[in-house]
């Protein structure tokens, strides 16, 4: 196992001092209960948005701490929720006295810990909302998961809501948006090589060298099939075929298209990928209108990708065109 | 080797083809000769930035097309040279009466080709300068290059030349920004994996499963010794320290630091490699105001690092600050 790493129990703590280094201007970190929050909070009257997980997903969450997007992340242990204490002391941290969003993927170790947290600030008089991402059309259940798992979607979630919270919409308001979104979006990912976490020193699966896991988790979760290696535009067809069949995405809808980099894929080979989704996507009618493309929802390094279409309308599509200022996703400002 | 691709041979067109579909509100391609040019080039009276070389170093250089920074860009083959040709196209396609200033990695074809597309420009009533980016202390002569090459900081002249010529500047003035902004700063890379060329099927070199490359090329030239892994931290410290030493950097310098990721290696470990050189370069007195952390100059999905510092002053860092719109980097717009 070659990392670019110390002590493999250091790296979440010295990532977020690395991430503390790199974005004083944005956030700062509190360190035991580990949680990174931006650095005009509380903001007085606004609903503040939390997220978080286990780490090894970078940038997600913290990237997205700041203007108009998150107002505190909370990164887990790689691969692992993080407890109720730190959640707790991020909700805590950047009430303004309008409410909090916890925005919680669809683990269950993060949505009973999320749970947790979201009652002792309920007792504390601090009014709590969740949503649930479950954006993932791979598997019904799996290994982590009952339901569906929450994947890349998420970041659109995050920013979607949190240009909503930004312009002063209530917790009802905001949590409807982030439920929208969740509803009107599907993804699914692709593995081409497993990854290791670090204190487990080892791949978590196997792929053989002519073989890719077809509807991967973000933690190596098993998908839907194990299939020879193909040319990219087939890999890219089945995977968009999964997703637009499921809603299902029609004639006529604007979307939003993600080609979503796992880690370890150059942006050479995901700029491909997106070539045949928005080619794909014309032949049937399914109008793009914005995009994203680069390493938002990783999985450490490994290399695969994941596409998510999200609906929108014109709502969506001006909270989205919202400014932001956060390390990993910065316009208008 | 697993790639997300199709055809090796069409890896370049393809993947421009999918910039072209995903930034759309930014740039358009142009095939044969290939190019990839801001949507309101020429712009009368500005100084045109045209860079490029070999593919796979992305979003290095059509990642930087944009207000504020490149006019085009001209991708080659994967890690080869564009011919003269589509240099001199996109010179032509960008030119706005202003001239035309050509940003230059070091590498004997690029040197070579750039130079032939000046004159060719310059016989056709084109004014064209041309910077020579030489940042990499690792070696004085290289596999592909006479005297040092160039590498990650060329991300850093291309914002900042192109904020110069943004603001007005003339075309000496924007390339006399370009030639100091190349004399202060140095680079140097490490990799823990090598990459595969598309066409070639194989790596580019070999590195034992407990060794590294310090010094690095971006194409897996070597570097100035292979080692055993060490900790992140030290590997951080001998690369600051052959960076710090080169120029030298000093005490009560104000510094832009640049970690750069290769293509292969997660967020979390480009973190944790920066706050080591951020708390090194706090105790030798060397102060960073300016921090820029991700895959900026990458080799394909080679795992491995680069650090780049670059001294700042005033202008300097009013000219990074500026507004810049590309699909890689983007602020106050």
């Amino acid at each position: 196992m070659k990392k670019l790493i110390n002590d493999p129990q250091h790296v979440v703590n010295e990532a977020i001092a690395g991430v503390a280094a790199a974005h004083a201007d944005i956030l700062s970190v509190s360190y035991d209960p580990n949680y990174i929050v931006r650095n005009d909070a509380p903001v007085s009257g606004k609903v503040a948005l939390v997220s978080g997980g286990g780490s090894g997903h970078e940038p997600l969450h913290g990237g997205f701490v700041g203007f108009g997007m998150l107002d505190a992340a909370v990164p887990g242990p790689v691969f692992t929720s993080p407890t109720p204490d730190p959640i707790l002391a991020a909700t805590k941290a950047v009430d303004g006295g309008a409410g909090v969003l916890h925005i919680v993927k669809n683990y269950t170790g993060d949505v009973l810990n999320f749970e947790t947290a979201a009652e002792l600030a309920e007792a504390d008089g601090i009014s709590v909302r969740s949503v649930v991402i479950n954006d993932d059309v791979a598997v019904k259940d799996s290994l982590y998961t009952a339901g569906r798992r929450g994947v890349a979607g998420t970041v659109l979630v995050e920013k979607i809501a949190g240009a909503a919270a930004q312009r002063g919409d209530d917790l009802e308001a905001v949590a409807s948006i982030a439920e929208k979104v969740n509803a009107q979006m599907r993804s699914m990912g692709v593995a081409l090589s497993p990854c290791i976490v670090p204190h487990a020193g080892e791949p978590s699966f196997e792929l053989a060298d002519d073989e890719i896991e077809i509807g991967i988790g973000i933690h190596g979760e098993p998908g839907r099939e194990r299939i020879k290696l193909e040319p990219a535009d087939s890999i890219v067809d089945r995977v968009l075929g999964h997703i637009v069949e499921d809603i299902p995405f029609a004639s006529g809808d604007r979307v939003l298209l993600l080609v979503n980099g796992m880690g370890g894929t150059p942006l050479v080979e995901l700029y491909i990928a997106f070539r045949r989704a928005a080619e794909s996507l014309a032949e049937q009618g399914i109008e793009v209108t914005r995009t994203l493309v680069g390493n938002y929802v990783t999985s450490l390094e490994m290399q695969g990708f994941s596409i998510t279409l999200l609906k929108l309308d014109d709502e969506l599509t001006e909270l989205w065109d919202a400014p932001v200022h956060t390390s990993a996703l910065r316009w208008g400002r």
